[in-house]
This record gives structure tokens, C-alpha cells and sequence, in this order.
């Protein structure tokens, strides 16, 4: 897998032209692409050390060891500019981290382990060089925590900034959505709630007490790789929570034809002091960022109660039935879910 | 691995409210959006009857099973808007084709076959439902032509149309780019020159004797991974022709330190009717849209001659030295790559 250069001239001014030149000859071009391509090829060396490697960034694609008695685990996702974030919240190393974190939680949602990264980058004409060598830093650092070689990448000019990152995972034993059972517990690992209440934080341009632990969660998500290999034998469906507690539940009962009930007293408990602090601040109520705030990447999972791992926390129960529902004071419970109904299988 | 809803209205015109739709919750959505999210499930349901698909899209990620004695070939590579192509040039249903089709390609570069597929888009505001499944029609298309599973996607808004497709292959013997010997003959697999002439009707917005064909070429390339499998036992090096004869014949010849020499007459010969007819048409020397012009994705090898396939036709040879030579009249050489010395290893 080799970098493409960077098709368009960083001076071209009209569309007919970018492509003209892109498309009839893709021509090697000035030295400064060249800088850059080698800068990320250098970022990324370490790629191949990994014994998994055969080959790193440099052909036309990478080679790697298939494992052996494992399965493949693929996903593929994005983070664009204006939809995903905005360059002003996020450092370009951030953002190079979050992309590469974000895409990996794909993977702990399997309860995989990494095997190799791929990147493909749409970068805006205005970009420096400087910038994109910290959004590759970013990416290499992420790469680096999750012990994942990225062997491969492309670059393309872009009006805005979009990086698509893909992961090649192995799991000799994946846990999916499907397979929770009426009975079970409902498990939470890791906090949910911070980033949403991170996102507002920077959205409102302020800075409120206990608000920093909740931009960083935004900000440096991790993917719980170790902690969802932890529950291999455990739990018996798993997902991680990307679009928001309540939606990813929804996503979780639906594939397996099961009701989860959230307990509101027990969700709350979960709840760091930070997000407290924070969303007290911001005048709203922590339970909702926790329920319908996304991009915290911890893990929602089910499994029986004499299995659970240390590091889960119970927020409710598997029932018999279909939807998500809160459980309140008493016996009130209400539907939080929120129409996922077209999707069921 | 599964279809991430578009997470910002297509009514929205303000940037930060996209995001802060996106980021804070990436609500499940209109029903609109969940029907182009079905509409490309069902397109791609049938990477599901694959045997080493264990399970397609619809979890957090797709399971595959691992390729036992043979190695993983990965790559990723991108086709965006104005930078790549045109709407104007490409039906819909061409841009989904060829961005399928232009990854699988380096897949041909290493003599690998096909394992799985995965696609993230960057979708403009504007297009529609109809346009969106004539997009995952043509990646289906071309998916069955290459017998690859499409196992994974994801959708995002963006302000321009842009498809990044990653390719997972198996080769139990690839084919590199270094391994080219003095001695060996250059080979060209399939056609060079064919798209660039294309791409130049497009521009030109006129039809010329013969232009069909090389329209046709750009429209619709075939990554030629059969004849590429063919290759493994007899070619020493490979590159597939992406960026342009010349262009790729210098990373062949970086890659290997060696010296190629293209013979002017026997590239001529390998030059159909329909492409010296367009440039006739357009008044450009062929030889120069062979060797300057891209995406032709054929393929460029070096072996012994008494290995050469009857798929190859000898273009010339491999020097000592290094370089790309084109070879004219007589002993008459000039140097015909372009600058990427730096690139040099």
C-alpha cells in the first residue's frame, strides 16, 4: 500500500483544472507532496516491526500473516469535518487519534484484537504540511496504545478535512449483538455521558468545573480492546456505544429479539462526578447526556450475573419482549429507545 | 459491520448544527435515511452466501474467515469529486464501479484474489435516494465481476461525493514491485493509454471516431486480477499502471534498482485502433497518452522471456542502472520518468 501523492496542485484555484491534472496523469509532482508522503511513511514505519507485518507502506499493498485459528474481523469508519467535528474543538492530533480510536471500538465490539490499520485521507487544499505530520502523530499514537501496525494509507485533496480508517481485526471467539437472554444483566464498562457533555462543553466555548475530564473524553476516546477480550466466555452479546446509550441498547435488542431495561438508579450511580459537576453546569440532566449523548466508545453487554467481570457495572436487566425501557422510581418505566422498529429482523 | 445512518438533515444549512446533531447523539433518523440504509443492505445481501463470509453486514464489524495458507493483501484507495472525476463524466453507477474496481486493482499489482470489500462514503446533501443506489448498484456490479463480498460500509455527509474502498485479498506468492532483474523482458497486460484518451473526450464534451471505446475504458476499468494470478511462477516484478506508464515504470524500477527501457516501436504495436483514432481526433501523439496518461489499471511485469504468458506483450526490457529510458529509432534514448529520485530507496 503506498501513499498517493496528493493529486491536486496546492495553488489550483478551479475545479476543471484539479481534475484535469488528477485524473489524465496523476503527475509526480512537487517536492512538497513528496516531503509529506515521506514524512507519514516515516510516521508509520514502525508499522513494520510488528511480526504480523511482511510487508509495510511501500508496494501497492500491504502484506500481513493471516492468523490462524482466528476470524477476521473488518470495519471501516469515518470522521469528517462539519458532520463529525470541527477543526476549531480538536488539535489535529486529536482528531488523527479519535479517527484511528473510534474506528477501533468496531473491533472491541467484536471483542477482536487489532491486526492491522489502513487510513485514507481527504485533506483540504489549505492544510500544512506541519498539520497533517500532527494528524499522522495522532494516528500513530493512537496505533501505537492499541498495538495495530497501520500498513497502509492514501491521501486526497478535499474541500474539507475526512478520514476514513479501516480495521483488520482476529477474534478466535467474537461476541455479537445477538445472543442476550431474558434473565441476564445488562453490563456497563467504561463511562458513558462525558463525551456528549465534553462536545457541549466546546460547543459552548466555556469552561465549567470537572469539565475537562468530559472535553478529553470527547476529545481522546480509547477503544476498550483489553477490557472486551475480558469478557470472551462472559458476556453473551455485546456492543459499543457510539450513537448514545439508549440507541446502541435499541441496536442490541433488536438483533436479539430481547427487552432491555435500563435502571435509571443504577445508571446514575455509574456516573463520574466530573459529568455530575459538568452537566450541572451546563443545566442539563447527566442521565440524558449518559442515555442519548454518542461517541463515548465504552461497552454495553449481557450476560448472567455469576459471569460478570470485575470491570463491569450493572444498569439493568435482559427481559422477555423488545425496545429499551428506563426504569424509574417504583415501578414506572418508560420507553427510551427511539424507533429503531424498521431495522428489526 | 454496518451502514451508519447519514447523521446530519438533509434540510440542515448550518454547519454547526450538523455537527451538533451528529456529535451529540447521531439520533437514529428520518425514515428516509433508514430506507437508503436498507436499500444498500439488500444491494450488498449477497456477500452473506460467500463461504468465507461468516457473518456481513448488520453487527459492529464483519466476520471473515482467514485464508489458511496464504498471506493478507490490504489496501485502500479513494475516488473523490473533483479531484478524481466529474459527475458530469460518470453516471452513478460508473463512479461505484470504477472506485470498486480502481482498489481491486492494487490487488492485481501483488497477484492476489479477492478476500472482502468494505466502502465508506462521503454523500453531498443533494443527491438522492435513487442516485445513492445507483452508486451501491455499480460497487455491487463490480463486486460480482470480481466474485468479492462487499462485507462492510459506511456513510457520512459531506460537501462533495467521495468513496474510499479498502480491499482485503489472499496471495500465497505475491508479486512485488522490487525483483526486476537486467535481462528480464517489460511486459504489459492489457491496455495503456485508453482511459487518458477517454477522459480527454469527456473534457473536450465531443465524440470522435473510435472515442467509445477509449470513453468506456476510463468509465468502467477492469482490475485484471485473473490475468495477474496468472503471472505468479513468471513475472520477477509487478506494478499495475495507475498513474501512467512512465510513472509507475519508475516506482517498478526504484523498487528494484534497475533500468527499464521501453522500446518506442513494440509499445506503439500494443496500441489499438480505437485509441491512435481518438488521438488522431484530439491531435495528441498515442504514444505520448500511453506513457504520460493514468487509470488505465493494466498491468506492468518484468520475467524471462522463456516465462513470458501469452497474455503479455514485451514493451521493452530491464538495463542495469536505473530510470525509465523510452528507447526510439536506432539507439536513440531519453529519459522519460519524471523526478521521483527522492523517492528512491
Amino acid at each position: 500500500v503506498s501513499f498517493s501523492p496528493l493529486v491536486a496542485e496546492p495553488a489550483a484555484r478551479d475545479r476543471a483544472s484539479v481534475t484535469r491534472h488528477a485524473a489524465r496523469s496523476r503527475r509526480p509532482a512537487r517536492a512538497g507532496e513528496f516531503v509529506l508522503i515521506e514524512t507519514l511513511r516515516r510516521r508509520f514505519a514502525s508499522s513494520s516491526a510488528f511480526p504480523a507485518v511482511l510487508l509495510g507502506i511501500g508496494d501497492d499493498a500491504a502484506l500481513v500473516r493471516s492468523p490462524r485459528r482466528e476470524k477476521l474481523v473488518l470495519t471501516v469508519d469515518a470522521c469528517v469535518e462539519h458532520v463529525h467535528f470541527e477543526r476549531a474543538w480538536l488539535a489535529p492530533q486529536d482528531i488523527g487519534y479519535r479517527a484511528l480510536m473510534a474506528a477501533a471500538s468496531d473491533l472491541a465490539a467484536m471483542a477482536a484484537a487489532p491486526l492491522a490499520a489502513l487510513t485514507s485521507w481527504e485533506v483540504p487544499l489549505g492544510m500544512k504540511e506541519r498539520e497533517l505530520d500532527e494528524l499522522a502523530r495522532g494516528q500513530a499514537r493512537a496505533a501505537q496504545q492499541l498495538a495495530v501496525p497501520m500498513v497502509g494509507g492514501n491521501i486526497s485533496r478535499a474541500q474539507v478535512l475526512g478520514l476514513h480508517t479501516t480495521l483488520i481485526g482476529r477474534a478466535e471467539r467474537p461476541i455479537l449483538r445477538r445472543g442476550a437472554r431474558a434473565g441476564d444483566e445488562l453490563w456497563l464498562i467504561g463511562n458513558v455521558g462525558m463525551a456528549a457533555a465534553g462536545l457541549r462543553v466546546l460547543e459552548a466555548n466555556c469552561v465549567l468545573h470537572g469539565s475537562r475530564a468530559c472535553v478529553q473524553s470527547w476529545r481522546r476516546p480509547r477503544a476498550l480492546i483489553d477490557e472486551a477480550r475480558d469478557l470472551v466466555g462472559r458476556a453473551r452479546a455485546l456492543i459499543d456505544v457510539s450513537d448514545g446509550l439508549a440507541a446502541d441498547a435499541e441496536h442490541l435488542a433488536a438483533a436479539s429479539g430481547v427487552r432491555l431495561v435500563i435502571d435509571g438508579a443504577q445508571l446514575a450511580s455509574t456516573l463520574p462526578r466530573s459529568l455530575r459537576e459538568t452537566a450541572r453546569g451546563l443545566a442539563v440532566d447527566p442521565l440524558q447526556l449518559a442515555l442519548h449523548g454518542g461517541e463515548d466508545y465504552c461497552l454495553l453487554a449481557t450476560g448472567p450475573a455469576e459471569r460478570r467481570p470485575a470491570v463491569a457495572r450493572v444498569i439493568g436487566e435482559v427481559a422477555a419482549g423488545r425496545g429499551v425501557v428506563l426504569r424509574g422510581e417504583g415501578t414506572r418505566q418508560k420507553r427510551v429507545g427511539r424507533g429503531f422498529d424498521h431495522l428489526r429482523r
